[in-house]
């Protein structure tokens, strides 16, 4: 049971930040980015390290995001004491343009209760 | 000093298993890959799950890899309790080819104590 209403709240948190982030606003995910995040995505040529680094990334994206519709599917979360890794596969639609995404978040439980992310991977699904 | 333990033995294990693949043998990362394992790599059309379904792919790929020379770039391993999440980026030569890879291992530890894998998400660096 518990562990059924901690994969309630995780995926609830990446759909709240998720929905923000589809409609150009990053501060869904930055305000939820650990301080020791770690980052991949398809566009970067090494991983990204911390959030200083992540929010230089994501402001320079601030309104230049706009997915008309999206799905998230088949969201699995694994959940230990403080730890959860939560993995989906998104389609985002942009006009029409459609992407095609493995998505990777793990979340961490901080000191005071709070779930944050601590690592991101972001990748196409058959990019070849 | 307990978290520069563990993070030394989960680089080693990913060096291990990472070092056998690279020669054709699947069987290091079979041998830590748990039951519940969630797993994407650029070549399949949806995240994959269970032990059952890796073992399926990772025996049809058994002889057929042969990396000649590779390197692991700037691992991290962020640790709780009983997960731990390695990320790293590889070059991989074959020939002539030169493979670039995002990679992230989420390791669980097991109620005897072992470590396994839960999560594995390899990406190309930059597929575009």
């Amino acid at each position: 049971m518990e562990k059924n209403r901690i994969a309630m709240e995780i995926i609830a948190m990446e759909k709240a930040a998720l929905g923000r982030w589809n409609q150009g606003d990053p501060s869904g995910y930055l305000d939820i980015l650990s301080g020791d995040i770690t980052y991949f995505d398809p566009f970067q040529t090494e991983r990204l390290d911390g959030l200083d680094t992540m929010t230089e990334l994501y402001e320079g994206l601030r309104g230049k995001i706009s997915v008309d519709r999206y799905e998230m599917l088949r969201p699995v979360v694994e959940i230990s004491e403080d730890m959860a890794v939560l993995s989906y596969n998104l389609i985002s639609c942009s006009g029409h343009e459609v992407y095609k995404w493995n998505c990777t978040e793990v979340y961490r439980r901080e000191e005071n209760g709070l779930w944050k992310i601590i690592h991101n991977h972001w990748s196409f699904i058959n990019p070849q």
